[in-house]
Order: structure tokens, then C-alpha cells, then sequence
């Protein structure tokens, strides 16, 4: 199943199922489903076989949605520094033994059309295109079945990144760098693991205005999915609806001669088989 | 005024104010204020005024309250490092020209006698006494009254470290080593701004099995609150009920000779002038 999350004309906020022919508008079939995305994944256990007998029997929408992220209510958006081995090579820092784990602010979350705001007090905002896991259950000290049990789903998601602010401030922490407001986007789609073969095995790609930049695919993963769940629940209790940003490949533009910073006006399109296409525009701030 | 959060002996939850002779039930009191303390400190301004009213004719409760964490709902916990200079001297750290800024994340957030879980993976558990700032409005690019505006209240935080996550992992970032279940103790109680004379001139202390290690005044923060406050907000929007731990002194357990962490069975008391005091057990994680 491919979940979306939507505002309709009428300025309401529903969620539903993407079919290829179009949306259904599950939420507004049934009032009695969750009206937030994230208490349905928390409860999936509870809906799914239902949700599943809805999508037969509801019509697609013949409403215009625009699609919004995915996830109401992100509590916590973990990301994984350096976790393809040709990014990690391209910056010139060694193949981390451990996973790198940093974050971003729920704050920084937007969806998929959404403008990604340039701050001003910023000469270097860079691209990063990433596969995303969302996760379903409470977890603690997970082992790797529990950790795979636990992967609600998968979606495409832009970890953008100030790098003057990651990489040049007192401290060294990426955390400012990572969590400006609008830094990120996520969507358009959250794709159930059920409906994805093989995570692993997924072309990833990043476009800027068109042109190509990052050209991978997630079998380049230094620390896999499962992997990274279960590292970073030593640490902390996982809880459904939180997202795990789980790297980015080569071509980033800082890595490049001339470096490619994002500019007003410019769009990124993010695209990973099987999960979609995550698009934004980008606005400089004033 | 001083905000207190609890639950009574038949389990179910609310809040009230803390007063010298004890503790006034304002949410049984008055059935129609904001249930969570979250959604008080956000709508203040339209409760302010009718809470003040309520206190005066309330009495003390005459139960057994317990005392939870005096926020139920933490987006947002950001934290500084290295502003007392005194600390930044004993970790052999320059003295920072701009904040250096991490988070932990809401499920590190504990409450008072809430025991602090020491983890299996980890031998360097450290404690680190803070004054807490309460952000109470939205605040983004908040100029130095905008902050001042913007800070509700004050409250004792205790900046749990994982100095070998913190410092040892690949990447260098701080946030795993900060962010594990129970590290991030807050309360007993929210003091509203207006309660507090001077915020950068309270005698900060820090205890452990009653053996004094930290003992030092917020006078000697390096970045006071509201540059603090001022200088997040150029990165991300401050919302109501986020917090921002703003920095420990001197006297952590890895800067002594020989090492002082906390081990199983330890009680850490913290200690700030007008604002309370912050105890803790430590349990070890089998």
C-alpha cells in the first residue's frame, strides 16, 4: 500500500491510498479510521485487514488533493551521516565502523511541493537524497527480526544541509546544519514494507533543474536498514511514526568542482524506485 | 508561579501550582483548563489571568500527589555545550565563539525521582547540572525582546551523558551520548519568567549521595538565555513547551581525577537557586 496524506479544496485533511489511476480518499469513506497518519501507523495491527477491505469498495477521488507530508506529527527524524561507502569516499572521510547518527527538528519536516526555504544566514545549502524508514512499532534493544518486524514502511526524503553551519561552527555537531526550518522534506508517499521487494536494491537518484547529480542505488548501504534500527535502539525507544534518514550516495554538491549549492528558484527531484518521485522548489528567505 | 504536573492516587494526571505550604490541584479544580501543560503554556496568555483568579480561591489538595515531569509532551530539546567557561577550561575546550548546539531527544525526557536508567552499552554515564529555559510563543529570527518575550518560564534540567558515545564514535557527534531513555531529567517544577529576578545570577549546584561536585552561579554562563534564544531561532521556529538545556559548570565526573560516573544505586541531587531541586536515582539497565 502507498499511503498519502492530502488537503482538499474545501481546506480539510484527509489520508488515503495512491493507486496508479488515481487517489482514494480512505478518511473520507470511513470517519472512524485515525484522522492522523501517524496514530494509524500506531495502531496498523489494528486497521490494516480493514483499510485493505475499504480499498476495494471505495472509488478514486474525483476531488483535486494537493498532497502533503506524509506524517502529521514527526517526533523523531533520525538520519545516518556518511552510510554510502562512495559519499563517504568523496568527502574524504573514512568508512565509519558504527553508524553515524545525528537529527533534525520535527520543525524541519515538510512534503512533497513544498518550498524549501534558503536561509539567509546560509552560503551553502546542499542536496542529499535518501531512503527513508518509517517506523511501526516500540522498539528497545532490538534484534535484527525485531528490528525488520518494526519497519512500518519506506519513503523518499531530502535531508538538506547548511554546510557552513554542519561543518564550521564550534563544536563540530551537524545539528544546526540538518534542522533549519523546512530542511526536511519527505513523500510524497509512505510505502508499506510489504509492498517493497527488496529495500536493498533500489535505484536512487537526485536531480537539480533536471540535471542529474546523484545516480546510486541502496545497495551501496555501508549499514543497512535493519542494521540501523537496531543500533539505534540500544540507545533510545523507537516509537511508530518515527523516521530514519539512512544516508546519502555520492554527487552531493559539495563535493564538487565547483561546489553546487542550491539557489533561488532551483527544483530538486528526488526519485527511488518503487517509492516515488519527492519534488520542492527553493525559495530564498529575505 | 510555579507549575507543577502529577499524578493522583487513582492514577489519573494533571497540574497545579506548587505553593511553599503545597500543592494546589488547578486541573480539578476547573475541569475546563487545558489538560496538558503543553497546550497551557501555549494558550498563556488567554489562561494567565484566570489561573491567577483560580489560585486565590483554591485550596491546598489534601492527597497524595506524585510529582511527573512538569511538561507532558517535549517536541523539541536542545541543548548547549561548553557555556561556563569554567567547564570549556576543565575539558580542555576553547572558550566557543558562537553556542554550540545539540538536542535529545523526547524520550530522553524523565521526571523528578523518575530513576535514570544507566545503559548496558555504556561505561561513562556523567552528570551535568542546567538551568532549563520554557519557550512560551513561536519564535523565528526573535531579536534580543523577542526572546526575552519568548521564555516562559525556568526550570532544573539534568544533561545525562554518555561521555563514550558522546566523544568516541565515529563522526564525533554528541547526540547518541546524549539522547538515551531517562537522560534528560527535568523539573520538579515550570517557575514562570516573572517569578525570577535574575536568571543569570542563580547559585547552580549539583550533588551526588549528598557529595558536592558542581557548584557554581549562572552568572558565569558564557551565551545568557536570551542570546540563546535569539541565536536558535535564525536556524529553526521555537515553538511553545520546546526546551533548552543551556549548559553545564564545572565539576563533571570525566574531568576529575579519577573519573566520577554514575554507577547503580547513586542519587543525583541538582540544585539551582529559586527554582528548586532535581533528584534522581540511577538504576543500572541489566
Amino acid at each position: 500500500m502507498r499511503i498519502v496524506r492530502f488537503s482538499r479544496p474545501d481546506q480539510s485533511v484527509g489520508w488515503g491510498l495512491s493507486l496508479a489511476a488515481g487517489i482514494q480518499d480512505l478518511s473520507l469513506a470511513d470517519p472512524t479510521l485515525p484522522t492522523s497518519t501517524n496514530d494509524l501507523i500506531a495502531n496498523w495491527a489494528n486497521w490494516k485487514s480493514h483499510v485493505e477491505r475499504l480499498s476495494e469498495s471505495t472509488a478514486l477521488s474525483d476531488q483535486s488533493l494537493t498532497l502533503l507530508c506524509p506524517l502529521n506529527q514527526p517526533k523523531k527524524i533520525l538520519c545516518i551521516g556518511l552510510n554510502y561507502r562512495d559519499h563517504a569516499i568523496e568527502t574524504k572521510s573514512p568508512i565509519p565502523k558504527e553508524p553515524i547518527v545525528f537529527c533534525k527538528m520535527p520543525t524541519a519536516m515538510i512534503g512533497p511541493n513544498e518550498p524549501i526555504l534558503l536561509p539567509k544566514v546560509s552560503m551553502q545549502i546542499d542536496y542529499e537524497a535518501e531512503m527513508v524508514l518509517i517506523i511501526g512499532k516500540n522498539l528497545k534493544n532490538a534484534d535484527e527480526q525485531q528490528s525488520l518486524d518494526g519497519i512500518f514502511g519506506y519513503a523518499v526524503g531530502h535531508d538538506v544541509s547548511a554546510r557552513d553551519w554542519q561543518k564550521d561552527k564550534p563544536g563540530k555537531q551537524w545539528f544546526l546544519g540538518k534542522s533549519f526550518d523546512s530542511f526536511a522534506p519527505l513523500g510524497p508517499e509512505i510505502v508499506t514494507a510489504d509492498s517493497i521487494l527488496d529495500p536493498n536494491h533500489l535505484a536512487i537518484r537526485c536531480s537539480v533543474n533536471g540535471e542529474m547529480l546523484q545516480d546510486s542505488n541502496t545497495s551501496e548501504l555501508i549499514f543497512k536498514p535493519v542494521e540501523l534500527v537496531s543500533y539505534i535502539s540500544q540507545v533510545m525507544t523507537l516509537q511508530p511514526g518515527d523516521v530514519i534518514y539512512t544516508g546519502t550516495p555520492a554527487g552531493v554538491g559539495v563535493a564538487r568542482e565547483p561546489n553546487r549549492f542550491l539557489k533561488d528558484g532551483d527544483i530538486v527531484e528526488i526519485e527511488i524506485e518503487s517509492l516515488g518521485i519527492l519534488r520542492n522548489p527553493c525559495i530564498q528567505e529575505r
